[in-house]
């Protein structure tokens, strides 16, 4: 039996009746244990983003033990994800600005190291993959079927800190912002106990960390907000992994025409691989790509989804679909930029609408994504065309920004 | 046994053998009868928009017969309807032109005085309402659950004219253009036999005719557009007549709160009439009304219907409503206007979607919302604010643009 504790952590123990009690006191009565064991600081290596738009730094950090309702992790395995390249070389444009220093990553997984008081759902040696969206499970929104938002922790997560306004990771005692409450570009991190899920022993951590980001994005994106329906006609917006992901959603839900989109041809093939029936490079045709698809289909796709975070493809994306009954979701990201619709273009029955993390309530659909990946439902090794250590992080953002690589898997 | 002839038509009868056969022969072949019965052109009196901005005229107007699927009904009484006057006085500001001259009127109510050709579906003596959206029942779009928006004769129902591309209506050999292939300010009117719908016959023509456009609408909006939901916050933006029928809708689905919005507060005792919770004058307010909306509910409404036809109040519609799931839907006119939505506002999982007319199948929807008047599930005499005869038609405009009515109804 292990207890973790926490320096002078009082912990209360009231075996019940059918409990191993006798392990603990001959009676049946509350005991009470003072600990003064102290949790570990780790000493590992961690990819720095010391200011904005400056390759990262490979350094040796501290990461703290893991506070109350926290869980400290070895991350095994990390995908690096558009976002991480945004916040640090897009600071300010298009995206709101981060506090440096700062350790990116956010789409990882790993195995529990420790856990903090209070934590009742990990345990050590647990293969778990932490989440940048939590899932409290008690909150209005985590009650309610129609959404994912859950907001525990948010505004501190958002601002690089743990629930009490702090770092668990530091360099020679100057704290590290926590980026989105992961920081996976680290060998070890922490985070809170409703930002991680726990998944089946025997899941590869190598390839399922893609689900922490970028492939249940664009695939719950297809499967769970836009709901594409058999038999539909769909235009995928960006063939990067949230894009090829969207693709293979509209293939498993059973779309006929699935049409990807991208002014770099090379992503065509890929794209044949997850499901896509055509492609078009908008490049290649004088009209806007909005009349093409129009032109195309007679009349529009049922569905599009908009996997750049372009306002100007945003708007083409909802005047690709059918007029009557079309519907955009958009699973690109931007901040601070606004999209221009013609009202009209809204009026006669097209629907917009936004994803986040695909609609997914992270941490009970996060190991079913899993599964759907083990009974090869859902495909992922396709996604993944380099293989790196973390001290080649910045070669993997090269790849990324040159269009080379749809995904780079990070081992730490 | 009415047999309805058109000019120099060939009749061809083949008895079906329960068929009272012997009434036109004696034997079951085919017989066929050539008819010279001429229709008549009616002459009546209409209200003749004669070019944009100008007051209408009464006129004396020649309605020729109805054509092959047209049906000739005389207008018994009609709604005086915001877009009537938008395109007469805003044509060009935010709406497309139309052609001038023009008999205005498109929600109305009246009784089938004769049928053209082909016509199997009404006959003389039925009470009718005109639809400006038609519905024939067979095209793709007639055919699918997700839209009501039928294309049968669009194109020329827009330009002002029927099938063969001219209009019934007439005022000394000059064509007058028919609004939306309806033109209710004519005590006569000819409309295809796809936009016109068969109500039953205790209905008063002088309520029921608005549902052939704003209340119909409005009520849609809310309950077969957003669907809006038992125990849910609403806003309704606009308390016209379409916003007061929203706030109607809303009721009826059991929204639990319904926030009346308006800058006219001599509307919200109306509204309150209609089902509204409460009602808020943005002009009460030094903050946006979206940021009062949000504070008020606590995050923002469930389902936000936006009344106006303005982009500036789309836009706070769409951000009053919650965060996580709410469902913004225009219902508004404007052609050819834009909006600028921040997309934030839309990724993290709120919905905007358009309707027009309610959403409903005109043909086979109207009747049912008769129904549900005559069943008193849904008010229509509380938005009859006056009632006024054709040559008041130019009262009933000022009337309208002062705010000082809902509805007028007009006796033909």
């Amino acid at each position: 039996m292990i207890i973790a504790v926490y320096p002078s952590f009082n912990l209360q123990v009231q075996p019940k009746s059918s409990s191993p009690a006798s392990q603990i006191s001959s009676d049946s009565h509350i005991v009470t244990i003072t600990c003064i064991i102290l949790f570990k600081v780790i000493k590992c290596k961690a990819a720095v983003a010391w200011e904005p738009g400056k390759p990262l730094t490979i350094q040796d950090v501290d990461v703290a033990p893991p506070k109350v309702h926290e869980v400290r992790i070895k991350i095994v395995a990390t995908g690096v994800c558009h976002t991480d390249w945004e916040y640090l070389y897009e600071s300010g444009k298009g995206m709101k600005s981060r506090p440096f220093p700062l350790v990116l990553g956010h789409e990882a997984a790993g195995i529990v190291e420790s856990v903090g008081p209070e934590v009742t759902k990990f345990s050590p040696g647990d293969k778990v993959i932490p989440l940048f969206l939590p899932q409290c499970g008690e909150c209005e929104r985590c009650r309610s079927p129609k959404t994912n938002q859950c907001r525990k922790n948010w505004a501190n997560m958002q601002l690089g800190v743990m629930a009490d306004g702090t770092s668990r990771i530091s360099y020679k005692n100057q704290q590290l912002y926590q980026f989105l409450g992961v920081s996976s570009f680290s060998q070890y991190t922490v985070v809170p106990d409703t930002s991680l899920t726990k998944i089946r022993c025997d899941a590869p951590l190598d390839k399922v960390c893609l689900l922490g980001c970028g492939v249940s994005t664009g695939y719950g994106a297809a499967v769970k907000t836009a709901k594409v329906e058999k038999d539909s006609s769909c235009a995928v917006f960006g063939l990067g992994a949230v894009g090829l992901a969207a693709v293979m959603g509209c293939q498993v839900a059973g779309a006929k025409r699935i049409i990807g989109v991208d002014i770099n041809p090379d992503k065509f093939e890929k794209a044949r691989v997850f499901g896509a029936t055509e492609c078009i490079n908008p490049r290649d045709h004088e009209k806007a790509i909005q009349e093409v698809l129009v032109e195309k289909t007679g009349g529009g796709v049922d569905y599009a989804l908009e996997c750049v975070g372009s306002p100007v493809i945003m708007n083409a994306a909802l005047e690709s679909t059918a007029e009557a009954w079309g519907t955009c979701v958009i699973a690109g990201w931007t901040e601070t930029e606004t999209m221009n619709i013609m009202v009209e273009k809204i009026l006669m029955g097209r629907t917009l609408k936004g994803t986040y993390f695909g609609g997914w309530k992270s941490v009970e659909d996060v190991p079913k994504l899993v599964d759907d990946y083990m009974n090869k439902k859902l495909k992922l090794d396709e996604f993944i065309t380099h293989n790196l250590t973390l001290d080649q992080i910045n070669v993997a953002f090269d790849l990324l920004k040159s269009g080379k690589s749809i995904r780079t898997v990070i081992s730490l």
